[in-house]
């Protein structure tokens, strides 16, 4: 099976089936589903598989545990509604964030927004519409502190904890360094106790030590360590800890080598955690937070060839897509060193490798490689190459009016 | 004078001066630029500095070179205007700044269109416009014969070729390597003889061999082996070569260390070899190419400190702006060590360096950061980040959508 991205090591890509030789999207053979969008390139997410997530990660945490959706992983709106109905509660980044996640209908109690640098306006919004704020530092709690004076509503808010550990080996390291994001734990119980001379309601904490993890020995550390800290800080605060996000960080496998996450130990490792923190702060609700965890793995990229040329020996396929559409794979979104995503020729899963090609797109830069020397079955003009493991970050994380090309669509199946 | 950029190793920025402690843009006080435009972050551009960049380089090179401008810098059509009525022709790399490039009343005879995997679309569109098409493989040519065929058009076409050769030591290698961009010399001959059965109207050759070089002598060596090269495969071509696209490549200092070219010897070189060339090309007009260097450093970047923030030991001011508009800037467009691009606090230019700060932005990402550890005055909330060099590939290459924020404004003063 040529263009199997497992031939490079990834992880095998089983949850979209293959079919005569196509990949299935919502169970739509590829050639089909780009007719019916109407255009390359696009995004394709499958509901289907953001369903089965949900309900396998539910079923490996204790009951106790809620779940919350990062908007900020896909925030197209059909994505979130999807989601909304499945999930405990909603994160937002920005104002368009909260603005998408109020359409969805989900309480406002049960959405929180976090962020530096959240702006007046942005404060003001959050306050009017009853959500939570994760307050990011000192002066933003006096900036929002005004704001209740001024409109006389009584913001629900949380501290953002920058713990003082670190998630071991993720993507990305939030903890145990200094950070623009959340207040030094060791500052947090004199902050705790200026919030109570405020009109801010105190809810409770918010402590994330880092993003895109496949280890679960090293998530188990990390929450071993937030659940401490967040009882040890719970001491300082004006009124018990109702709301304790522990974070995220669920990794999924991008790159040759990565392997798919178990969530098992972490959720036995929550199970037999919760008895003590329920004694220690008995009226707290437990949230993980998830964005990527939950939608990186249903979404895929989809472009279609538009040329096939040789030089110097080495054989390109010249795309539609690049990285103008997805950043991320093209290696410019935080990789040091430029690694493959899987990326198959969607609709010749069922021929024979034949060469060794590299994928690029449209621009005029070097850096628009969508893969690097991989094997795969020959592929011609018109022939669609499709990038897994795009559902998150992908649409828009990726700089659409770089040289003017149309940007891609996106559809929820 | 404490926020200069010049302490941290950057080239001086005073080509923007500064009064009363406030950088000028377009002769206008930041901080009164700012409350024109309405809204913090903005991109701003000085049409002084680009005439002026025009009239410089004009001083120094023959007469007889034509100078292109690479929509692709910066394709605000306001910009693209601006240039049209100083240079000798645009040169776009997609339908849509073919049709920013159209806008202007440029002569269609005067713009030519390059980039790998141009659509069948894109093709037809080019050739009812009537411009010149850089084809860049043997692929693209039999399409665009077709198209010849099918609409009685004949289109003007020139040979993109991939040099083998290399300009040193730049910013972005684009020749000597196996390249997605042109046909590789070796194979041009062959290229022009099957043209010449086809009805396509050949009119010359695109040699481009790399980008951002800040070094003469570099491109001087560049120039020298692309003249030679285009001399040699004139032979084959099916009619004389009446246009020569030498490309461009010169270069801006962005970070510490980099000084500013002098296109002196570049000139001096040209003035040199072109008795020589126009006796084996007598019915060639030469062609520069340049994008970066006649936008790049007439642009700057504004955001607003929304809040200051320590954290273990480390202050960090927040701003409202950051990388989802200025990739760049953060590290995420090409480099493989972050490096800072020169910043200032533009309303406090008179201010003695107080503090080592981080500059960073509102999402909830470690790489969105556009200066590391930089010796500045005292800012506060209110306070306006400027971020020189911003001109080229700032606006239009960066993630407006990352995290739902709004995207910044762009003006031209």
């Amino acid at each position: 099976m040529a263009s199997s991205p497992d031939k490079a090591g990834h992880a095998a890509m089983g949850h979209f089936p293959v079919d005569h030789g196509e990949v299935l999207i919502g169970g739509i053979p590829v050639t089909r589903l780009a007719r019916r969008v109407g255009q390359t390139p696009f995004y394709a997410y499958d509901r289907r598989l953001m369903t089965a997530r949900v309900d396998q990660l539910r079923a490996r945490l204790p009951q106790a545990i809620h779940l919350h959706y990062a908007i900020k992983a896909n925030p197209m709106p059909a994505v979130v509604c999807h989601l909304a109905g499945m999930v405990d509660g909603l994160d937002v980044a920005s104002l368009g964030e909260l603005r998408v996640a109020l359409d969805t209908g989900m309480a406002p109690t049960r959405i929180s927004f976090a962020g530096p640098g959240k702006g007046d306006h942005e404060l003001m919004a959050a306050t009017a519409a009853g959500v939570m704020v994760s307050l990011e530092s000192e002066g933003e709690m006096e900036r929002l502190a005004r704001i209740a004076d001024e409109t006389g509503i009584r913001p629900r808010v949380a501290v953002r904890v920058n713990p003082d550990f670190e998630l071991k080996r993720s993507g990305m390291k939030m903890g145990g360094v200094p950070s623009p994001f959340g207040v030094d734990a060791e500052r947090v119980p004199a902050m705790l106790r200026r919030m109570g001379e405020t009109g801010l309601d105190f809810q409770g904490l918010h402590i994330y030590a880092g993003s895109q993890n496949l280890r679960p020995d090293a998530i188990v550390e990390a929450h071993e360590l937030t659940l401490e800290l967040a009882c040890r800080l719970a001491a300082a605060a004006p009124a018990p800890v109702r709301w304790l996000n522990i974070g995220g960080g669920l990794g999924i496998p991008y790159f040759p080598g990565d392997a798919p996450l178990d969530p098992g130990p972490i959720g036995d490792h929550l199970a037999a955690r919760l008895p003590a923190v329920k004694k220690n702060l008995p009226h707290a609700e437990i949230i993980m937070e998830l964005g990527r965890y939950l939608v990186g793995e249903a979404g895929v990229y989809i472009c279609r060839v538009i040329d096939r040329k040789v030089s110097k020996g080495r054989t390109f396929l010249v795309t539609d897509g690049g990285m103008h559409h997805h950043l991320a794979a093209s290696g410019n979104l935080g990789q040091v060193v430029r690694r493959n995503y899987p990326v198959v020729i969607a609709n010749r899963m069922g021929d024979a490798v034949q060469e060794t090609v590299t994928v690029v797109g449209p621009l005029c830069t070097p850096l628009d490689r969508l893969a690097d020397t991989i094997d795969a079955p020959r592929a011609i003009p018109g022939d669609l190459v499709l990038i897994y493991q795009s559902g998150a970050y992908g649409f828009s994380a990726s700089p659409h009016g770089f040289l003017s090309h149309p940007a891609p669509v996106e559809v929820l199946v």
